[in-house]
């Protein structure tokens, strides 16, 4: 790795953001509920957004306000409410947050992006969220990145965020993230579509890049991050990727596909894949997180359909959350995935235990199969032995607490 | 309705038709593990079988059987092992299982089908099986049908079996029917293919009906009924679904397409429908049977596809165990499914209650949309609006009770 990885470091980390994360009365629970991130310089932006036929109102918002390929200054993000199947007047809503935060620091609302996630289908309550506003410009500062990541958390049990260095032609630019996301999480990972988001995800930069090659960037990211990750097999209205980058660092501008690109985007592929990757871990009600690994399928899209039948298999994931050996289940998922392989080649293993052998048990003692099943990270390796065709799927157990939650939730 | 249903009837209601259930000792639980049907008579068959890749030893033996096109004269199931992926040597179990029915009815081997159930990747315990044929064998009666629909149980809590009368040209035909199955419960419903089953059914008539109008009906039912359900979305790897029609009654020979046809048609698909109702409410962990029906989409496979991302997303079920009216995860599932619509059109009922209204909440108090989300039934209607595409699926919700059972599944 030629960067450096500071685990506590927000979206404030690059020079010339601030954030705030304030309480403005959304949540029942009185926790902080609205975020702010803002940037000194516009910044190029690049963004993914959900494949929801209800694309919630926000994201119709941003969607529009990227298509203008303007610079971005801020951010503003509220949990507690998604502002999804509201229909006109929760556009307006969305456009009306743009405007207030516009109003209160002087820019444009076209400068202006819009993120909500919560319950959906429930009208924004417009005199907390003005409030709200307010009280997250008053409260934008240089250390506010760590109480903007909890400030946008559902039902995430912890905050979401990291940032790291490199230097790129003699400056040291910096990338910050901060993720939110634990339920309702599944890519619709089709190839050949736009680049496509699961979840709330922001990260910033003080790099200085060619908004086509932050684009670029973050397409490729999200491809070995958040597009492969499943928790329940649910894709939200909200979903979005927001990247800024506002060449604070002074750096030489990064074009795309250039050694300092590469550079650039190993750094930022490390950030995004961290959060991707502990948005599983605090996936709701999780007590495992499955590396989840296809080999020898037909082709890499057959290896994604037969990873995907696993990762959202009900049996799979209670036997994960049991211990369960149960290798059937998973051969059995394969099996009606509607990829065509030859079942005496398949060959599985558990974190390096043999447990299948052509299709069949590979002798190993019971114990010994359960084992790895009990660690709280489990690698399975699949191998239908039919072709070159590979997929990782990073996914979790389903667990009575997932139940729980989800069967009584109101924000 | 031109017949009368028998809700205790079973397999032996029809003339010529003997079951057994027996205890093997293949469970732990010391229950019936293994059942019998026979036919005095040779009886014309049809069958349709899983298309999961690992498709069981025994779903091998009796394609193969079925492909001869010979007539069945018994039906050897065993519930606490699946007999999958148990390759060549559990092939060669399926087959000598069919030879010793065969042995001790002096059939040919060719005569006999064989179905199995329980955890997959076990070797047969032949042993054990042998003697269960034997005592099997030994126990057939005309009164045998209530215990052998209690043998082939596996996670079921209550057997499931019935069977209807009709008069037919001068004569009464008489279908029973029953079936097993609360878990791994998903149709692969794709049109264009053959049929499919998803789990275990069995029914019997002494009508006189040609192989191929049996067929012919076996196929239209099934997409009326087994292929309209899911509980977990998993696809088993030893769905079968099995009908024998040994001519007793002495009625004049059912041809496909005329009216006797259909009369006999609709009857049978009485039978399975109603199995396939019973295997939904007797579903692992089930609290709720939720009936689903699309209307308004583009064509009939997007309602298809809606129906389905809606049956198995754990948002919406989990939201049904807890009888919460969370109309946005419905919604949601609809927006994810990959069809197109038009999100300002959708309407959504709950039990004949209006819960959305043009893609927004139809402004019905909270307290009157729980109110049927609370019944163990819930009928649950919604409009895309955006064509003349309808179909129905019967699914339920997602309990505590299914994580327990599938979490320590040792059968």
């Amino acid at each position: 790795m030629s960067f450096t990885v500071n685990k506590k470091g927000t979206v404030c980390c690059p020079q010339g953001f601030q954030a705030a994360g304030v309480t403005a009365g959304l949540k029942r629970s009185g926790l902080p509920d609205m975020a702010l991130i803002t940037s000194d310089i516009p910044a190029e932006a690049a963004a993914a957004f959900t494949v929801n036929v209800f694309a919630a109102a926000p994201v119709q918002w941003d969607r529009a306000v990227m298509a203008r390929g303007g610079k971005i200054s801020a951010v503003i993000v509220n949990s507690g409410n998604a502002n999804a199947c509201t229909g006109p007047h929760g556009l307006e809503d969305a456009r009306n947050m743009a405007a207030e935060v516009a109003t209160r620091l002087q820019l444009d609302p076209q400068a202006v992006l819009v993120s909500s996630t919560g319950r959906i289908g429930v009208p924004m309550p417009m005199g907390i969220i003005n409030q709200g506003i307010k009280l997250a410009v008053q409260g934008l500062t240089r250390d506010g990145g760590d109480v903007a990541a909890r400030a946008i958390m559902t039902t995430d049990t912890v905050p979401k965020h990291l940032s790291v260095s490199l230097p790129l032609g003699g400056v040291t630019v910096t990338i910050g993230g901060m993720t939110k996301g634990s339920g309702m999480i599944a890519p619709q990972m089709r190839p050949c579509q736009p680049p496509q988001a699961t979840m709330l995800a922001y990260v910033t930069t003080d790099a200085a890049i060619e908004r086509s090659a932050l684009q670029a960037c973050l397409a490729r990211s999200l491809d070995r991050s958040f597009n492969r990750i499943i928790v329940d097999g649910d894709t939200s209205t909200n979903d979005t990727f927001i990247a800024l980058a506002n060449g604070a660092a002074g750096n030489a501008l990064i074009h795309d596909g250039t050694p300092e690109w590469e550079s650039f985007c190993a750094a930022f592929d490390h950030v995004v894949g961290t959060l991707a990757k502990e948005m599983v871990l605090d996936g709701e009600g999780v007590t495992r997180f499955v590396e989840l690994n296809v080999h020898g399928a037909p082709n890499a899209d057959d290896a994604r359909r037969v990873a995907e039948a696993i990762a959202r298999s009900p049996l799979c994931k209670t036997a994960w959350f049991g211990g369960d050996p149960n290798w059937g289940r998973i051969l059995a998922a394969a099996g009606y995935s509607g990829v065509q392989f030859e079942p005496g080649r398949v060959n599985l293993d558990y974190s390096g235990v043999a447990i299948v052998r052509q299709g069949r048990d590979a002798g190993t003692l019971e114990e010994a199969q359960v084992k790895p099943l009990k660690e709280r990270e489990i690698q399975i390796d699949l191998d239908l032995g039919s072709g070159p065709g590979a997929f990782t799927i990073w996914t979790c157990d389903l667990s009575y607490e997932y139940v729980k939650i989800n069967a009584d939730y109101h924000t």
